[in-house]
This record gives structure tokens, sequence and C-alpha cells, in this order.
């Protein structure tokens, strides 16, 4: 099944566009969980037993199981297992030459079998093309971000380089169908602006809570049908986890 | 000590600017080795021993280990490991905000042990500097690359996006002293005007071969003592390695 099919469904399910954010940064483990890949483990499955029925998809952030060397890979592994059937979106920010994107693109969709990767695009369509040939996955490509910096390069030009980007993933989404964006939740004003560019693709929305982004802004900024929005360390490090993915699944409910 | 002066260090008993590139594709693995991780390890053992004598660093590309799951990367770390005191690049175009980046830059720099790394500059500086925290470690920051696609986003804009990122650089560079360039061989002749841009950057300098590059030409275009070339698939997948590594370090020998 594709992608944006099997995310459909399950937001049917949950009646919400709710991603939660697997940033298990092994500092912020809680005292219980031991600091290591083992432990990183054992909160991802007290994390994902009890949120399971909020949320839409998942997202497993890649730094920081890398940050563990290949012991953390193994978990990186382990966890994407232990989600099955619940949409997992692999948050990598790849992007290079074809011929490394195509390793790239094995890892994520064939070895770790991810439905859906974030990618950077600064090298241009070659650096997405081996992702999109796997019809059944999906790519949501860095569009405009929620961090300070993103005014060094990403406002460039007339028009800017997130609209140039926008329109090259349009492009690519009316050829294969599964070509989406990345937009920071913290430029809300710009989310309807964005999705006109590419009105088909899905749109990834991260840089809530934490980062300062407001859930209710971008529910009120475009059609719920076109976004998924992530909340990462507001759920997974909140006091009580469970209270705050119900919170948030409210917010971004439909 | 500073990988700066590790690599001149280094440079000055090779006498040449060649990097090899580890982009042990499992698929183009010779008959005698097994395609699996276990095979890679042997492929790059055989090209490590053969060839230490010839390169002033080696580079390896991260994809083609994820592409193996946690047992390739379990190989990347092996294979690190037994560079030992030759630089080693890793070569892996993160990017992404603050909180990740330091994640990723804890991979490359501590667990890995990595001496330097490539990274993307779509987010600007929050990207770069948990990076450049690192004294002892260098960055190469993504400007102008050697892919036919290089043109939809890099050239974008007056002044060009390339340049943009190249002035970023060399700003960073006069804070840290440990952040430098990647500028494609395809494009030798823009690699002067670059160079100017951030005159105190090192510029790793990939897409020899393979890619189409001219070795000649990058030698003509700028001083040696600012660059860093790397040769990959033209070496490693040759009917015989060393003497393409033989022949390359003689076209970049200084």
């Amino acid at each position: 099944m594709k992608f944006i099919d099997k995310l459909r469904r399950r937001m049917d399910e949950v009646k919400n566009v709710l991603a939660i954010g697997l940033d298990t940064d092994i500092e912020r483990l809680p005292e219980k969980f031991s600091k290591d890949s083992h432990g990183m483990y054992e909160f991802n499955c007290m994390i994902i037993e009890s949120t399971k029925n909020l949320a839409c998809a998942y997202k497993i952030n890649s730094a920081f199981y890398e940050s563990s060397g290949y012991d953390g890979m193994r978990t990186l592994q382990k966890t994407r297992d232990l989600i099955g059937d619940i949409p997992v979106i692999y948050d990598a920010k790849r992007g290079d030459i074809e011929s490394t994107a195509k390793a790239y693109a094995k890892a994520a969709f064939e070895l770790f079998d991810f439905d859906a990767i974030t990618l950077s695009p600064y090298m241009g369509e070659d650096a997405l093309n081996p992702f999109l040939k796997y019809e059944e996955k999906y790519s949501f490509v860095l569009c405009l971000s929620s961090n300070k910096s993103a005014d060094n390069f990403e406002y460039h030009g007339e028009p800017p380089l997130y609209s140039e980007v926008a329109h090259l993933v349009n492009q690519k989404n009316y050829e294969s169908g599964n070509c989406g964006l990345v937009v920071g939740a913290t430029v809300a004003g710009r989310l309807a602006e964005i999705s006109k560019m590419a009105p088909k693709s899905l749109i990834l929305i991260p840089g809530i809570g934490t980062q300062g982004g407001d859930a209710y802004a971008v529910m009120h900024s475009v059609d719920h049908q076109k976004i998924i929005v992530n909340v990462s360390r507001a759920i997974i490090f909140a006091d009580d986890p469970v209270a705050s993915a119900m919170n948030y699944s409210k917010i971004l409910s439909f």
C-alpha cells in the first residue's frame, strides 16, 4: 500500500494529524532508563506502547540513534520494527549526488523499511530522484525550516529559494505522486502560500512545542488533509508524555 | 592536534593532495569478496593496505555503510579504526536544526572519531555551529556540487546561492578556523573565484574520474595548499586500484 493511502487510513482511525517524534536523546532519558542504546529502546517501547492510539504516525530522528554508534542503529531498527503498521517517517535530511542518494534510499526504504523520509534539496533533483522511484514510499523535502538561521539561505533571491524548492517538489510530485515538503510550524503564516505552490503535496510540519510553533495556528492556516504535524520533545520528554500526547492529539484533531 | 595541522603534516609526507574515497558499494565488490558487510570490510582492508602510502587522507561515504543497516555501521566504525592516524573525512552531508546537529556532531566526532565531516548548508549556520565547536575537527560545507542538477538551486539568485554559502563559511572560519567548502571538480573554472571568497578555508574537491572532473584542471586552478582532492570509484573500483591511486597521486602531487 502507498504511504499516502496508509497515512489517510490511519488518520481516519485516529482523527488527527499528530506525528510523534522519537528524538530519543540519551542525555534526556528519565532516571529509570539506562543511558545507553538499551535504555533508549526501553524508553521508546514505553512511549510507543502508551501513545499508539493517539498518533497517526511516528517520526524517528536518525541523529539521536547515530550518536550511539552502531548499537544506536540497532535500536533504530528495533524501534522501527516495534512500530509495525503505523506509518513511520525517517527524519534524516539526506541529500547527495545520485549514486550516493541511491544508497541512502536503499538504507531507508529497503534495509530499515521506513515508509517515508525527509530530504535536503541543496543539490537539486538528482538528490531526490532515487527516493521517488520507490512508488510506495514518500519523501518530504526541506523547504522552509523552523530554526533561527533559516533566513541565511532559505529566503535568498527573488523569488526566494524556498519557493523555488516548493515549485520543484510540485513538479516532481506531479510525476511521481510521492513528494512533499517540510515547512516549520514557526512560519505558519506562510503555510497557505507554500501549500498553493504544491497543491497536491503533503506538508510535514515540525517545530511545535519546544521550538515555539503553535499547533492552533497551524490548524487554522491550511486544510488538515494536506498536513502532518510532528511534536517530539514536548511529548516524549514531558513530565507526563501521555497527557501531552492527548493534549496535542486534541488540538490537531479534525 | 587540529585536523588542519594533521593534514598538512601528512601532505608534506606524501607530497600530494589526494584523498581516496571509500564509497564501498556492496554491488560493485569484486567477485572474491562476499556481498555483505564482512566483504565490504575485507575490501576496505585491501584498499587501505595497498594505498596507504599514496594518499593524504581517506573519505568514508556514510551512505554505502548505512545501506547495510547496523552491520554496515559496524563496518564503518571498523574501517575508520583501521585507518588510524591518517586523516579521515566522514562524507555525510548532514544538516539539521541545532539540537539535532549536536547529536550528529557527537556521532561523527565522538563516537566514530572522524577528523572531519561534510555538511549541508540549507538550514543556515544553526546546522553548522555544533560541528564547529569541536576545535580539533574540521567541517566542509557543500557549496557548488559536481552533479547535473546543481543548477536547480546552487546558482539561484543574484549573487548566486553558492557564493552566499562561501561568504558564510568564510565568516564562520574567521571565528573558528575549522570551516571549509565542498566544490565539485566539474566546476574547476569557478574554483579560483570561490577560493577568493573564503581565502583561509580548505576546499574539498570531489567529482574526479567517474563524475567527469579533471584532476589536471583542478591543480591548475588554485593553490594546492588550499585544496584536498577526492577520488573514489575511479580508484577503488579500477581494474588495478593501486595503479590508479599511483596515477592520481602523481597528477595531484606538488
